[in-house]
């Protein structure tokens, strides 16, 4: 294993996080908290190390798909120690395990919190926590990709580990710029929320925090009502941005380029789309007697589902009171997630859309033996070893779901909280439903459940492998022997 | 589609079944009671209309997997349609669509019941109840095989669909051998436990009842209580036989060519012994502080698992009063259930092996990339056909899940017992948990529900393609372009 490259790529992510750490610092001289004082610290300290670390270049510079899993894993936790430092220090979340558990629920864009109430919280650190999901919806590899020069075709691997979905497409030739026209596109769309926010009453602060935490999918709000107490067209606005991060990033792209017709043949996209409009007519019919008009129903049908199927988790309602019809499309919802290549989390709808041509494919081979049929999306084929790493991927998820909730169940809450707990944070949603509903929070689980649901969330953010591979085996043999010789 | 092919098994399994209704009138005889008569006719209608459907043998005896597919799933329903008659027409169960679901219940080996009370029933269809479960967990198309001489070797298709597991082994050259040692095995593990019960105190009625019940894994009990007031020894013979019961009964077949080393290498028994034992172990740790004496809890603890991962559904307590970690290991012994072979429902042991090795592989495949691994399971290499019919039944289960959760979900129940009835029909185990509990029925479900829940038992004992194969339009395509003609 290319342990230098390794060292490498966390020096450097750690300098990044050092950079984006004084973000919160402006922040603080504008709202005049004293608390800046420690993210600034913890900037020059992350830096410095990161400077450090990254003297030396490595003579060999490519990354195998291991390396990229085993680097990416570990920016990431690194990334979530460094940057739950402030919060920690500062004393604004006293436990270091709540601290890591906000960061690492933060950077994975999950949004479930174990604050009981935000409001009480500095500028200074609800900035921080909402920028974490800024930088952990595109990813901060990506971003590094975009923005340092690294030699080699092989780094495709890092961004391979941190991007969703279940193939990576490179929308150019070249990495670097494949990455930087991702994050001018983010970037572009989340200033456009923000002015459209701002339009409706909102200040800089709430509106830059809120944009964050709907572009990266996230969901940490400013209120302790999340979206509740804001007004219809706020409502609505975060609502259509939610569902246009969930959307793969790649349809844009295509915008850029004027090529609209291949926006509208994406097959992942339109079947997103149908799936939500599917989803809030059902709960809007269902919820309907619930509010006092049919308009209020379909705001908070609509709000919801675009929060639950981007994954990001801002709540309109509690919809915990919802019936069970309108609770179990939220479970769908919360399970199928949003677009690969979007800021979103879940299994992802082109997975779902090839495990269910895969079943209609599997009765066309008991009423005709002899077709040989292939399963294809978007007019292309799917290889046969695509399908076969999303039915792999699939199995693993209820398998790493269901582990997760035999820990979890040690707390001895009711089912439905330790099964939404888990779903919520492994595809990094943030709210689920009873005693994680949209009015609680996830403070009152053991430490060893919130551990559980750390690595919840970071397998769910990195999808699965690259977290997994951490516990095998033999990852850990070659250092050995190494060692030996 | 071979259409007269289908006509003559049909026919033929409305005659067997007119056979074995004579078996009932024969307790209504002992116990002397009026209701045999009903049995009586209907047995001479099934018989009559059974004859006259099988008097012109078909000139293409040919079955392909599709008809194989259509002729079980027809055979299952007319069998349901012909055996719910006398509860429904004796006024036992005055509701057509009750007496449907406890026939199809009894069938497919689920033992869900939609009676509040069982003891009020007369011994004729108590007995009946109980004996649709023996019949169903062979299934009535081998027992077909095993007496009635049919030519071709393409009837294996019958078997293909009626039995459970992943592929189909015939034990020797001829289907009809197979068929025959398949219920020699069977009739003989059943009298030894009715042999074992009578030894600890039952009557014959009571032996012979609660034995089919074993037998076919289906759990229809003959006592409100279920197992409840039973002694332990009654109790422990039972659960040892529900384990038995969902083995592999190709194992025994071992057993019987005194190939001893065989039985002990079946990979999926190992792991099915062994699964049960680590669940019971968890279940009892977790449980035994609600009860007297550990003994106790060990006692439940074995019987509870070895009922539900059989997919039986005997209660011997109100495991729904149990601790989440508890109900969480039910809940995936349900899911699991017992081996490929059996009388058992569920996924399947060896299906989960497949996918669990198959996770294994992915793990390979991210640390050496250049290394093809293969699956295998008994020492023998899993054709990559059986992986991928093996992933889409897993999705396919999923999906016919959540489909049949929506619609139940429109009764308003709570999550919980939506769920677990839905899964405890499906894979034929029976009690779920809330409000499907063990001590609780299924009477309450509004008749979509039962509709819906009544496929899934079929689907769930068919291994979900034969039935599902129904509802695929093309399947009618050829009658009709027949008749344009």
């Amino acid at each position: 294993m290319n342990i230098q490259m390794i060292r490498y790529t966390l020096a450097q992510v750690l300098r990044i996080e050092g950079v984006f750490l004084l973000l919160p610092c402006i922040v603080s001289l504008i709202y005049r908290e004293k608390v800046g004082l420690i993210y600034l610290f913890t900037a020059l300290a992350l830096l410095i190390i990161g400077t450090i670390g990254s003297l030396f270049k490595p003579k060999n510079m490519v990354i195998y798909l291991k390396e990229g899993c085993v680097a990416t894993s570990l920016s990431w936790i690194l990334m979530s120690l460094g940057g739950c430092l402030p919060f920690y220090i500062s004393g604004e979340i006293p436990s270091f395990t709540d601290a890591l558990f906000e960061t690492v629920s933060g950077f994975t864009t999950t949004g479930a919190s174990i604050l009981p109430e935000v409001e009480v919280l500095t500028h200074t650190a609800l900035f921080w926590r909402s920028f974490t999901h800024w930088l952990g919806g595109m990813g901060v590899l990506v971003f590094l990709l975009a923005v340092i020069p690294m030699s080699g075709g092989s780094n495709i691997n890092l961004m391979r580990a941190e991007s969703p979905g279940p193939s990576v497409g490179k929308l150019v030739p070249k990495i670097r710029h494949t990455a930087r026209i991702l994050y001018i596109i983010y970037l572009v769309m989340t200033v456009i929320e923000m002015i459209l926010l701002m339009l409706g009453g909102m200040n800089l602060f709430e509106a830059s925090t809120l944009s964050f935490g709907t572009a990266g999918t996230g969901g940490f709000g400013i209120k302790n009502d999340s979206f509740a107490s804001y007004s219809a067209y706020i409502q609505w606005v975060v609502a259509i941005f939610m569902v246009l991060f969930g959307v793969n990033f790649n349809a844009y792209y295509f915008i850029l380029l004027r090529q609209f017709r291949k926006f509208f043949d994406f097959e992942e996209v339109r079947r997103y789309l149908i799936f939500i409009g599917i989803a809030t007519a059902v709960i809007c019919v269902n919820v309907v007697n619930l509010y006092d008009s049919v308009g209020e129903a379909l705001t908070h049908s609509f709000f919801q589902v675009a929060s639950l199927v981007s994954s990001t988790g801002y709540g309109s309602t509690d919809f915990d009171t919802w019936p069970t019809l309108s609770k179990l499309t939220l479970i769908l919802l919360m399970t199928v997630g949003a677009c690969a290549g979007s800021t979103g989390g879940g299994v992802k709808v082109s997975r779902f859309t090839v495990l269910l041509k895969s079943i209609r494919k599997e009765f066309a081979s008991y009423i005709h033996p002899k077709i040989v049929r292939k399963i294809s999306l978007d007019g292309r084929t799917v290889e046969h070893d695509v399908v076969r790493s999303i039915n792999v991927y699939f199995i693993t998820f209820f398998a790493v779901l269901m582990g997760s909730m035999f820990i979890v169940a040690l707390d001895g809450h009711d089912l439905v909280t330790t099964f939404t707990a888990v779903l919520a944070t492994l595809n990094n949603i943030g709210p689920g439903l009873s005693k994680v509903g949209p009015t609680c929070n996830y403070s009152f689980f053991s430490p060893l459940s919130k551990y559980v649901l750390i690595l919840d969330m970071l397998a769910g953010r990195l999808e699965l492998f690259p977290i997994l591979i951490l516990f095998h085996p033999t990852l850990y043999k070659g250092l050995f022997t190494r060692k030996r010789r």
